[in-house]
């Protein structure tokens, strides 16, 4: 159904080697969970950037709370082409530093700054730059004089509004807004009101939205009522867990909506009494490969040789086995038959056959 | 909005402590993911089941693949409350073994066993002894004279319907009924025709969802989409993953379309550099004490101390600190310091006030 989504018209801003809105492709990303200021050399945090960067992540945010962390991340954005987003609050002089190098966003509220000449020598040099700002509004910190409109999402877009027009009266166009608030029904509505009148893009999520499951269960709710009604150009899943999973839970969403395609659809037996096969463990070995691999295929992972094939027939490539030997298939039909030692070699060695 | 579901009329199926259908509230339910053949006793079969049970699981099925399954299972329903579910094909015999003992339900597909006085017998036994059946029809294992059916979801109706005519000639009425597939819009598709014509409780879910994060995502979309419309009497989430977790989403997606509530609704901050709390440590500490608060309270475990009592003064109760101390705030506001060694302690004894 939600192939035929026709997306809000949205105005294309620049973020890097990227664009957001204006009809690009809804970009996934997550945010770096660890302060940089303790960290002594920036090769680290690069390792972790490649890692990101070969799952599809597609732009990672840092939080600059400090000088320190503002130099590091300028060094790191140099030695990147992943987009990076410097997470700053309050301190405009922050934002100012990270405009000296190549990083591709700010994420920072015009309104928290303070005095109206400094918002103008952020927003000059940020033009100058060519560089996109976010603005993020979060129902949990509203400005005090919002508090008590009894609508929340109405106060969400208000506090967006007067936002923007602090930007709008300085002319500047590439910002991207966001509107989070940690329960569905609120973030769903203060997006679909914010994107009825505005053409700004919208990073979308559910802000603080839980544990793994819970929070990718609050998250798919929200964002799929928000991408089936064409609201979305980013979208961040908030976990209190690992940024890798929360790439996957965004690219599971979009991919399973029609929207974007990540590597190859899965399908895997949940397991029961008859399984005589590690669906798990093989799943775990293997899913970093699959997630590197930009096809449209349909990858089976069943629990038994009896059933396996015969359930899983429509994919384009299965495995199952019994603890010493593996089966690989061909779209229900046995092909292969390996060692337990060789099951993950010889079956990338099928995948990269299509 | 989806507090105002108007709920499919279903018929009532008794399943031990429990009813699926006719009203009753949407069950969780789950499957043991290993033999029960080598098991030499069943104590460690109950251990588990009686962390499934507090985690508020409703309904456990086993795999029956031969007479000793069959026996086991019996001695465990024996000794324990929890619905347990029998998983059966082709022998009606090991069925006819399951109904000895107060198993509560038995998934068998009577088109699959064959003869018509086997069917019978097998019916008989069940109507006699009060058990309720559950037909279980998947996309990936439809008779062949329905495989040439272009629509695969009408295939599963139509399988569904072979199978209840044979129940409806022998007036047997306490059936349940499934139709799944591993996509989205076959499962959702199938599910909503068989709703339209029959009233028979409908056990949902989506088979072979994947791994843990992309099954709870694909599960998502598909049940909500489901539940929403009013359709589906009890819940299975299927991923290749622990038991545990299959509940966990479950219960997590009924809790958040507004349609059950267990345990506290969770808020918790996805950390980023600004973190000095050990947010995911504390939930993983703190997580199966929530589960078996049946309360309908909002709390908060937030990465700073800065800004988490502010982003979640909605919370009812909520925790955040720095590496050696904790603050535990109440609606925003700071009402007890402790150490860190105390932490759960204190935060659960305050959980335990309202």
């Amino acid at each position: 159904m939600a192939k035929m989504v026709e997306r809000m018209q949205t105005r294309s801003v620049p973020v890097g080697r990227i664009h957001i809105g204006g009809g690009a492709p809804i970009s996934v990303q997550t945010m770096w969970k660890h302060p940089l200021a303790p960290v002594r050399s920036a090769d680290l945090v690069e390792a972790g950037i490649r890692k990101l960067e070969e799952i599809g992540c597609e732009l990672l945010r840092f939080s600059v709370p400090d000088m320190r962390s503002a130099e590091l991340l300028g060094e790191i954005a140099s030695r990147t082409r992943l987009p990076l987003v410097a997470d700053i609050h309050f301190d405009h002089r922050l934002a100012l530093r990270c405009l000296d190098f190549p990083i591709a966003k700010i994420r920072i509220n015009p309104g928290n700054i303070g005095r109206p000449d400094k918002v103008e020598e952020l927003v000059r040099k940020a033009a100058d730059r060519g560089t996109a700002l976010r603005v993020g509004v979060n129902a949990g910190s509203l400005p005090k004089t919002l508090r008590r409109e009894r609508n929340v999402a109405v106060a969400m877009v208000r506090a967006a509004e007067e936002e923007a027009s602090l930007l709008e009266k300085l002319h500047f166009r590439p910002v991207v807004f966001s509107l989070k608030a940690a329960d569905v029904d609120t973030t769903v509505e203060a997006n679909m009101l914010f994107s009825q009148t505005h053409d700004y893009p919208l990073h979308i999520g559910v802000t603080e939205a839980g544990p793994l499951v819970q929070g990718t269960v609050k998250s798919t709710l929200a964002l799929s009522r928000l991408l089936i009604s064409g609201v979305g150009d980013t979208v961040r899943v908030s976990l209190s867990d690992s940024p890798e999973n929360e790439v996957v839970a965004a690219q599971s969403i979009l991919q399973n909506l029609g929207l974007r395609r990540f590597g190859p659809e899965v399908i895997s037996c949940p397991t029961c009494g008859r399984t005589v096969f590690d669906v798990t463990g093989f799943l775990e070995k293997v899913q970093p490969f699959l997630l590197r691999i930009d096809k449209s295929v349909t990858v089976a992972i069943m629990g038994c040789p009896v059933n396996g094939p015969g359930e899983a027939k429509r994919a384009d490539l299965g495995v199952t086995g019994s603890e010493d030997r593996v089966v690989i298939f061909k779209k229900g039909k046995i092909i292969r038959r390996e060692s337990a030692d060789h099951a993950i070699e010889a079956f990338i060695e099928e995948l990269e056959k299509f």
